[in-house]
């Protein structure tokens, strides 16, 4: 039974890979069942089996008498001719200045803030969060005053090693490093594994940070194709490790920002496989793991036992960015990352560990996430439905498992920037797609905010993008 | 008279520097008052004055019938001998590892903390600052909540540029990019203007982080000769310009750590002078500057006219270690520092540039540095006379003009790593001195913390230090 299962999942997942590297493509039909039956050597029924699950998840589609055939623009994930057309090949990356002029206007005022994806604090527990900082300063104010240790507080980094007891590779406190926010762990974690002139793979689109990070430090990208529901392909990872081409990957498997997946529990231990097989790190950026309301939300690193996956971390996105407090499990490379970050900025600010040491410990952020997930799949799902009613036909829509941001393609290859502009002469800030890739590409995207609630002026907001978009599209 | 004022000056100056540099050796004759007029072309007159001023200096000894002797030991400086001892070689630095262990024992309990140098929260007014941290958790609640501009809270960074209107060229606030503390800042800065494997000038001694971020990122260290009241030796280090030895330099001209020197202003301008000629960058770490209790306290930045001058600062000296907020005014490097600080770390923490940009439009922070120099200046005294009182004869002692350290010299090449081990098994925690070289240098000076005040718990650790430095000598 096991061993079937197994097979149907194999084979399964090596039909949905070629699909996804374009040995099959879009509108080609499939081999039949007898055929591939014999390719693989497993019985007929597997096979069947397998046929079913492509098509539920949209991958293939079976007509009949005529045969099985791969889907055109299967549903929730992005359009594969446009995934597929690009050779791996690793690029210089230039995109500071553009990603400045598109962020900027967020700090403007008397705007709709489509553009950054993050939880608004409308729906955050500000008070009872200042509350508990009041106590710390009334309470542990010489602690709040004087520097940390420069591996972090050990009552919060228990309380972070703790939350991993459910992996089967849990993370030791002695092993976490404490940061301000996630971006310093990403980049201590670049600088720890990677020299300059180096290639890092990056799943494609993903976030413009991370690309921004390669330019400054004088990383190249390799850019991995990426399905909307499942995540990096494997297939073309591995590739890229057998021709030695990456020194890093740097990715997202939980609720990936832009397109919000949550990767499936197997493929995060086939990832990890690869990583120890291969010797190659993975700077696993998990700052929106927290936020997954379907799917499998375990890390990769839950399995890495082999210490090659850098976690990093933050509360930014799930609950106070301003409290700027990450951390990092570097794994193997722990030595190299502390001493980074000892140079970078000594030890991280005393009175936010005590603040989330005493959050976590009295069950308060376990709870807070519980309602943040409930709140952020129903505006992600009223957008959705926004979107769906006032954008022209052929717009594309991710279906997060997590996070707050819907990615959505434009149709007729509408430039994303256009609409940008147009967009912010009515003071409504989004984001365009061409920003989640060092290449030409996704420059039909758009990535919008599903981080407040989507009251009147938020719909009016969609209502209006989506009229801007028939425009250009000529509707 | 300004013309006489700077001939004086002038030949004041190369004379020192003659002396510093070995031209004239200790206990070597100078040439006569009649020699030197024409050497110089000058008045006699004007040499009588020079050898005046370098005898109440300390620099050399006027002996009646037989001329001017160069001193053999000044009073007030580091031993001439041992400083010019040495070639400008730039070397690789690795003391990561011995500087964790000598810093590490300073997080133990019951411990006479005379290592790390750093204001005791005990002379801190850790309550008031507290009650207005509470305020803001009341009334800025949303602002403490969110990200910062990237840039920095406005109102923090306009008190900060306030501050340098008295400059002769001062900061305008959208210079000054908002950093986790001092250490990022020089950091950022070193990452900004130099690369793996290029030279960095710094003082000898100076502070072991300076000398950790030049290890983990791969730079070289040219160790600048530095005099103990006057700082860097300026002909040294044009020499090294001058052979294109060094991509930049990282020094403090102010309340120096660990000499304690305040550089003349005339000495910082002639710096800013040589930076702008050989076109080199000066990353001017200030951390101490706001503790200087004698000397003038200007930045080398404040003549930066040319943008050659990264100015790099912090409160975790001055008020609150645990806030982790500091700022750099990068000059000319705006734009590469700031794309870096913002991958670092996206933004600064927002409720601690809420709370300084209170503390200082109020007034209380610079009331509060008033009183603060004040008990320094005093316990700075205190101490200094305990180790007059108690180390055994030959010992030397700076006479600091700020900050909270001594630095001081025992006799007959004690090794201060093996009072290091001695008084830790007392539980009386020093910094021995060869942390604050990349080279075998200063191993017979030890640093001591002047930050508390000097009770009947220090003055017996103080007492004992110099029982066990007086054994090693064989007193």
């Amino acid at each position: 039974m096991a061993h079937e299962h197994y097979l149907y999942e194999s084979i399964s997942e090596q039909l949905r890979q070629h699909i996804r590297t374009g040995c099959y493509s879009a509108g080609e039909r499939l081999p039949s069942v007898r055929q591939l039956s014999q390719m693989f050597g497993v019985s007929v029924n597997t096979v069947v089996q397998c046929f079913r699950q492509l098509e539920t998840d949209g991958y293939i589609e079976i007509r009949p008498r005529s045969g099985v055939f791969v889907h055109a623009t299967p549903p929730g994930q992005t359009r594969l001719a446009e995934v597929l057309s690009f050779p791996l090949l690793p690029v210089e990356v230039s995109l500071s200045e553009d990603i400045l002029h598109f962020m900027e206007p967020h700090v403007e005022n008397n705007l709709v803030r489509l553009g950054i994806a993050l939880p608004s604090s409308d729906i955050m527990p500000v008070e009872r969060v200042m509350r508990t900082l009041r106590e710390i300063t009334r309470n542990h104010a010489r602690q709040a005053w004087d520097y940390c240790h420069p591996h972090g507080l050990e009552s919060f980094t228990h309380q972070i090693s703790h939350r991993s007891l459910k992996y089967p590779a849990p993370i030791s406190h002695g092993d976490i490093v404490v940061t301000n926010g996630c971006m310093e762990a990403i980049e201590l974690a670049l600088r720890s594994v990677t020299r300059r002139g180096d290639t890092v793979a990056v799943e494609t689109p993903t976030y413009y940070g991370s690309l921004v990070a390669l330019d400054v430090l004088r990383r190249r990208a390799l850019e991995i194709p990426t399905h909307a529901r499942d995540g990096l392909c494997l297939y073309s990872l591995e590739q890229a490790f057998k021709r030695g081409q990456v020194a890093a990957c740097l990715i997202s498997a939980n609720a990936q920002n832009p397109l919000g997946f949550c990767m499936p529990a197997e493929r995060k231990q086939r990832l990890v496989e690869l990583a120890s097989h291969y010797d190659i790190p993975i700077i696993e950026n998990d700052v929106w793991g927290d936020t997954c309301f379907a799917g499998d939300s375990l890390p990769i690193k839950a399995w890495d036992r082999d210490g090659l996956v850098i976690y990093c971390s933050s509360f930014s996105k799930t609950l106070m960015p301003g409290l700027r407090l990450g951390w990092v499990a570097p794994g193997r490379f722990h030595k190299r990352l502390r001493e980074l970050k000892q140079i970078s900025s000594i030890t991280t600010a005393s009175a936010p560990q005590l603040l989330m040491a005493r959050l976590m410990e009295s069950g308060f952020y376990a709870r807070h996430l519980d309602q943040l997930r409930q709140q952020l799949a129903k505006q992600s799902r009223a957008m959705s439905h926004a979107v769906a009613d006032s954008f022209p036909p052929g717009t594309y829509i991710t279906q997060p498992a997590g996070g707050c941001a819907l990615w959505i393609g434009l149709p007729q290859h509408i430039d994303s920037r256009v609409l940008f502009t147009q967009a912010m002469a009515e003071r409504i800030h989004i984001f365009p797609g061409n920003v989640f890739s060092a290449g030409p590409r996704h420059f039909n995207y758009l990535r919008l905010n599903t981080g407040q609630p989507v009251d009147a002026t938020v719909q009016q907001a969609v209502h209006r993008l989506g009229e801007l978009a028939g425009q250009l599209a000529g509707h």
